[in-house]
């Protein structure tokens, strides 16, 4: 089921001979290895040669050297370089720090710099309020890493966690037109990664933890929320929630169940999984039963772990013990956050009529989403390439925009919700449908729906 | 002497009679208090009122509250609202965040993020030494204070000193082409600064401390060097000893006099003024003495601390221990970087024929540069509105340009002297006189020499 991606689009340099045959026998024996092609140039014609630049789109590494060595296996043809588009766009990193304020005459100079720039850090100096007024700290949020659980690839440190960190930044920009700035820490200690997140905080009007590994994720967090005034957010706890709680409430639609009567079962309760248990319930889902990889989460089995005894306390009123498997059976909703290809479609049919199925492990969802379509009404995944996708780009814009609009100290559960509920709502009655239950990435609207609901929900909070 | 700036510009919405006369007063009223009035725009225009935006130039906040009063006391004149360009300036702060990849299309998205990002996150967690060049880690340099030592401010607190690191991160683009971000620490304690600063580097290919008090922005500067594989510079100290070596060596070749024979006067011991000490010294100056408010620094004196024993064992080699007055007489090179009107036209009258003044003390210079100058062949100061500008500005842009081309790993005392040589070499022998000895902020190719030279000596430091 993988397919060629544009993620993995590769061009190689290639000196063929200088024929109609030679460089048609190019592109048939390209295609012939499966991968997409997408463009060919002659970047140099002489008399009986040619160089000739083919891009195309491959599966993975294994399937770009598959492409160079059949070409290669061509006669009079030679693969002379490979270049790979993705990692062409990273070449320096793919963000930039640029001056708002021109600075192109001693005039500029003196008032943006010294001597005039004094008086304005005397004046938050004298009122430390000013500061969200006065400097970046009104629109600026800091993208926190210690790299321990970065996409799929776990602990590969804070180094290697930045090129992500760089994305979200520019996708912050891009869909919430916030500033934010890669943190990425090099240590793993929670004392210590509180300690420096308080420290530099005087730059930020908001903290996104990104791909901190679990259960660590929630102290910090936790921490955090309890010392600094300004909103703190586990992108990868409270984002995955948002989105998912946005589609359920879609989904639901379409197959005209309600949140407070449907069994949802819940596979994974790492940072994704737990905090989507917590959103639901504040939308009034009342029957969830949380997975890990040793069954079902109840009190009897969890005594000894105190983040999974809060889970089971709050879920699984009838203390089911058995397997994931065993869970689904009957059920109306599965949320998979776990790990890949870990149920098949007979699963799915053992669910309720008109099942809903977020299987959003990634890359490879928890179920084959076309096996599971054979069987549920509803199915998502967390990848772009079928319907329904589960996305936090749709969430962690708009939230942080109408954060920092409000000039808000905190984030609370009522904000996440109402921020699902406006992704939600951008989907209209006309458009909905079950390969159509969450808005797409690029919709605009999306952002200024979520900004909008969570500054009001801040101004109501401020003033009650 | 202090005369109206535009780092103080006001802008009065003024009401008034709708009469020629009216308005002429306004504006007569305005220069009496000593202002230096810039504009005046009609707002709103009636029958018998008129609302005018009158924009000028002020000394101080007591100097703007003088001409509202005087505008007030006219008949029938009301202000009714003062605006300051500086705060307005810094509205929102002074620095953004953008993207510079495309994000545009799902085929963007798809390299920029997920899943295309993970493959460079991997390259990178394979070969650490890719991060500098598929990061932002290639082009960005961390400005980190605490706070401490802010201007002429003092110790103003992480929060205040923003928007100085905001102005010096707009500094950085603006003249050096390089990406930098403001780190301000709500912490003093050099071990937590030493800790924070070293977790953080894995984002930056470059840290410039700034406005950090000595003796602890020593200490930090050291630990900072020898555990980070990145350059460590700290401005105040540095910067302003690149600049102050580039006016020497001009100033020099103005009165014909030599480096290694020069009698130099150094007064203040700070951060500053130790950084300017020793990098002379590295270019062959030879008699140097040291001045802190105690008098000079000689060994006999200073044995308990262990930063100016450092000093005076490399200075003073006659044992001088008079006073900053006494230590003048027949002196050739005078540089002050300690504190406002210490000296006065008869102690410069006692230096030696054709002496150099650099009072750079800021806001108020160590000597009357008017006063100095009727003595002295050069007078420098750190101020704009006098000739020969001693503005760190000159330096850092392009030091951190050629340190990020190169790739460095540290900046050597080599490295400072061939940028302030490089900045000296930008006058060209045709321009060079007492009132220009060194080149104004705002010439391209100043950041570009000193990269340039940088550049050259860590090819050569590498190979070596």
């Amino acid at each position: 089921m993988v397919q060629p991606s544009p993620s993995y689009t590769i061009t190689l340099r290639v000196e063929t001979p200088a024929s109609q045959r030679a460089t048609s026998e190019l592109v048939a024996q390209v295609a012939a290895t499966g991968a997409s092609l997408t463009g060919v140039d002659i970047a140099h014609s002489g008399a009986d040669r040619l160089l000739v630049d083919i891009t195309c789109d491959a599966v993975d590494g294994a399937h770009s050297d598959r492409v160079v060595e059949a070409l290669n296996a061509l006669d009079g043809v030679r693969v002379v370089k490979v270049s790979d588009s993705t990692f062409l766009m990273h070449l320096g990193g793919k963000i930039e720090v640029n001056p708002k304020v021109p600075l192109r005459t001693r005039r500029d100079l003196s008032r943006a710099y010294t001597p005039g720039v004094a008086r304005v850090c005397q004046a938050i100096a004298d009122r430390p309020e000013d500061a969200r007024r006065l400097t970046i700290k009104r629109n600026t949020v800091a993208v926190v890493t210690d790299g321990t659980a970065v996409l799929g690839l776990g602990d590969i440190g804070a180094s290697a966690a930045l090129p992500v960190m760089e994305g979200k930044a520019a996708l912050f920009k891009q869909f919430g037109g916030v500033d934010a700035w890669p943190v990425c820490l090099d240590t793993t200690d929670p004392d210590e990664i509180v300690r420096i997140v308080k420290a530099m905080a005087p730059v930020y009007g908001g903290i996104n933890l990104e791909d901190i590994s679990a259960p660590r994720c929630f102290e910090i967090e936790s921490r955090l929320r309890e010392e600094l005034d300004i909103p703190v957010f586990h992108d990868d706890q409270h984002g995955t929630a948002i989105v998912v709680l946005a589609a359920l409430l879609n989904a639901l639609r379409v197959v005209g169940k309600e949140m407070a009567d449907v069994r949802i079962v819940v596979a994974g309760t790492g940072a994704a999984g737990s905090a989507i248990i917590r959103l639901l319930q504040a939308q009034g889902a009342r029957h969830i039963v949380g997975f890990d990889r040793f069954g079902a989460v109840h009190c009897g089995r969890v005594a000894d772990d105190p983040y999974l005894r809060r889970l089971a306390e709050s879920t699984n009123p009838d203390g089911f013990s058995g397997s994931l498997r065993e869970g689904l059976a009957g059920a109306d909703v599965f949320i998979g956050v776990s790990a890949g290809d870990i149920l098949d479609g007979s699963d799915i049919a053992a669910m309720s009529t008109d099942a809903i199925v977020f299987a959003l492990a990634n890359p490879d969802p928890e179920v084959d989403p076309l096996a599971a379509a054979a069987h549920a009404t509803v199915v998502a995944t967390g990848r772009s390439d079928y319907p329904n996708q589960i996305n936090n780009v749709l969430a962690f814009p708009g939230l942080f925009r109408g954060l920092l609009d409000a000039g808000a100290r905190e984030v609370t559960d009522e904000m996440l919700r109402v921020a699902a509920v406006a992704i939600a709502g951008v989907v209209s009655p006309e458009e909905l449908n079950a390969s159509f239950i969450i808005p797409g990435v690029f919709n605009p609207r999306v952002a200024e729906a979520v900004a909008e609901a969570v500054r009001r929900v801040c101004e109501a909070e401020a003033h009650a």
